[in-house]
C-alpha cells in the first residue's frame, strides 16, 4: 500500500538529526524517509516539509509525537535542576534559577498543517489520537502509522482506524515510541504476536541493522522494517560527529536505556548525562536542552544524547548511498 | 555436529519441570533434549541420567550451573528473611529464624560425573568454567555448549574451548545464563552480531515459539535454536498446572524480569513473590525454595517462580508429540 520501491523504513529522529535533503534521497531511492515534527514550530516544519517536496518525488513520513502536552510539574523540579546546574557549572554554562517550559504546537495543529500541506504519510508515537483526527487525516488521503511497543498497543492502533502499525522492540535506539506503561518486548517476538493480532500490515522496528535483520523481520511475519541508527551514522546524517563516533566505538551492551535525558525510556550510548534524576517528558527534554546544546558545541560526548539500537557492534559510518545500496541489495536475501 | 535430526534444542529447566522421560522423548525424537543438574545432587542426577539412556538412543545434555560457589553472605540478609516470613505467615508455613544454606556439588564434581557416566552433551550456564576443565570434558568425547547473553560472554567462551555457543535475548524466560553484569541483548541483535563474533556454532534462545522464529533464528545467523517455554507449556511437563495456566492466561506484557525470586534475573509471569527484596543467587534462591514448595502444595500461583519468555500471546497447553511436529514441520519453512 505504501507507494515505495522497498519495504524500508528510514526512522523519525528528532533533534535536527535528519534534514529535509535526507529524507528526499532516502524517499528517491525507493524507501520511505521521515521527518519529525516534535520540537519544531509549524513555521520550520512547513520549510522542511517544502525543501522535502521542492527535493523528492517519491512519499515521504511526518511523524508526530502524540504524547499528553499538559504533564503535572511534579515535586522534585527543584532538586531535577540543581542536579542539572551542576552539570552547567561543568560545562561554564548559565544556570537556571527560574524554570520555564516552553509550549509546542498541539497534535491537532500538527496534523491540520499536514492536511494542509498534502503530506502523503503521517506517523505517531508517544500515544494513540482520537479516532476523528485520524479520519480526517485519512479523508484527506493521508497514510497513517501508529507505533506500538506490545501487541496491546498495536490493537488499539489498528482499532482507532490506522493504516499501519509500527511495531517498535526492546532493541530500538532513541525513544521507546509507545504509550502504555509497560515493559519492552523482543522485536523477535513482539512481531509475530502482533502479526497474529492485527490485520493492518506490521512495520518492524529495533536493532534491524542490515539485510539478515531484514529477512528475519519478513519470516516473523512483519511487511516492512523501520531502520533509524544505521541511516544516523551516516556521513550525511546532521547527528553529531561525537554521536557517531559513539556508536562506532560501542559494544552491544553500551547501548542502554535511561529517563534520565528527556524523561521518557531511551536507548543510547551510556553516558554522564544518564546519571541525575528526571522528570516526565515533555518537561525533562526542555530542561536539559540547554546542557546537550552547549556538549555539541563543546564537543562533549559525555553530555549529549547518543541514541544508538543495540546493533552496533560492526558499526561504521558510512555513505547514506552505500547504505541504501546494502539494505536492498536482494542478491543477498538471506546471508545463508 | 551435534548428531540430531532436527536443530532444536530443549532448553534445561531446573526446578523438577523437565522428567527424564521428557528429555529421552524430545532427544528420540531428532531433537537434543537437556537435563538440568542444578540443585541435583550426584545420586539424583546418576538416577536421572541412568533413565534418560535406558528411554533414549539418542544424545541428550546435561547442564550443569557454573556459577561462584561461596557467595558472601550480604548485610541485608535478616530483613530479607523478615520479608519472606511476612510470606511464610500467609502460607501457614514455620518461620525461619536460623538461616541455614546447603552446598551444593562443586562445578568439577559435576562435570567429572558427567564424564563417568559418558554423558554426549554437557551445557553450562551462569558461567564458563576454566579452560583445563572444559579440556577434561572435550577429551572424554563430550560436546560443550556455554551459555552467554552478549557478545563479550560469546567470545570468552569460544577463547575458553568450547565448542558451541548459546546466545541467550532479553526475551527469554527463566533466568538469563549469562555471567558478565550487562543489560541483555534483545535476540534480532545479538544473533548476528554473535554470528560475525564467533567461529563456533551459534544456538539462538528466547522468545522463539514457532516455525517463524526458527526461520528467523537461522536468517539471522544461527545453526541452532533452543525453546523453553514451549516444552514447559505441554501436558507432559512437570511444570505445575497453575503455571502453566499463568503462561495461557497472560499477555507478552506480564512476563517480566525479577531477581526478587532467585536472586538472579529471570523472566517469569508477574506475581506477588516478585516484590521482596533480595540476596545474591544461589542464597535467595534457597531462601524462597520452602515458600515455592508450599506454595505448589496450596495451589498458590502468587508465591510460584512462574518462568516464561515474552512470546506467550497464543499460548495454550498442548501434548509434547504435537508441539514437535510442529516445531519440526518443514512444509511450513517462513510462514509467508
Amino acid at each position: 500500500m505504501l507507494d515505495i520501491t522497498f519495504p524500508i523504513i528510514q526512522a523519525p529522529m528528532a533533534g535536527g538529526i535528519i534534514s529535509p535533503a535526507f529524507v528526499a534521497a532516502v524517499s528517491n531511492y525507493g524507501c520511505l524517509g521521515s521527518l519529525a515534527a516534535g520540537g519544531l514550530s509549524l513555521d520550520t516544519l512547513a520549510r522542511q516539509i517544502e525543501e522535502v517536496r521542492f527535493r523528492a518525488a517519491r512519499p515521504y513520513a511526518v511523524n508526530i509525537f502524540a504524547h499528553q502536552r499538559t504533564p503535572e510539574v511534579p515535586d522534585n523540579i527543584t532538586a531535577v535542576n540543581d542536579a542539572l546546574n551542576d552539570i552547567r557549572r561543568i560545562l561554564n554554562i548559565p544556570e537556571v534559577t527560574d524554570i520555564q517550559f516552553s509550549s509546542e504546537p498541539s497534535i491537532e495543529d500538527y496534523a491540520a498543517f499536514c492536511i494542509k500541506m498534502n503530506v502523503p504519510v503521517v506517523s505517531f508515537t508517544f500515544g494513540c489520537p482520537d479516532k476523528q483526527l485520524i479520519l480526517q487525516l485519512k479523508d484527506a488521503g493521508i497514510q497513517v502509522i501508529g507505533t506500538a511497543t506490545n501487541v496491546k498497543e498495536a490493537l488499539i492502533i489498528e482499532e482507532h482506524g490506522m493504516d499501519y502499525v509500527t511495531v517498535q522492540g526492546y532493541e530500538a535506539g532513541g525513544h521507546q515510541g509507545g504509550f502504555l506503561k509497560q515493559p519492552s518486548i523482543g522485536l523477535i517476538s513482539l512481531i509475530p504476536q502482533a502479526a497474529d493480532a492485527v490485520s493492518i500490515p506490521v512495520i518492524a522496528a529495533g536493532g534491524i541493522a542490515d539485510r539478515r535483520g531484514i529477512a528475519a523481520a519478513k519470516m516473523l511475519g512483519a511487511d516492512y522494517v523501520q531502520i533509524g541508527t544505521r541511516f544516523l551514522n551516516t556521513y550525511e546524517s546532521s547527528a553529531h560527529p561525537l554521536h557517531k563516533e559513539a556508536i562506532n566505538n560501542a559494544d552491544e551492551t553500551a547501548a542502554v536505556v535511561t529517563t534520565a535525558i528527556t524523561g521518557k525510556s531511551a536507548r543510547g550510548i551510556r553516558n554522564k548525562l544518564m546519571q541525575q534524576p528526571a522528570v516526565p517528558y515533555p518537561l525533562m527534554n526542555q530542561m536539559t536542552a540547554d546542557i546537550r546544546a552547549a556538549a555539541k558545541v563543546q564537543n562533549n560526548s559525555e553530555y549529549m544524547s547518543n541514541w544508538s539500537g543495540q546493533n552496533i557492534r560492526s558499526a561504521e559510518t558510512i555513505a547514506l548511498h552505500v547504505l541504501l545500496d546494502e539494505l536492498t541489495n536482494t542478491e543477498q536475501p538471506d546471508f545463508q
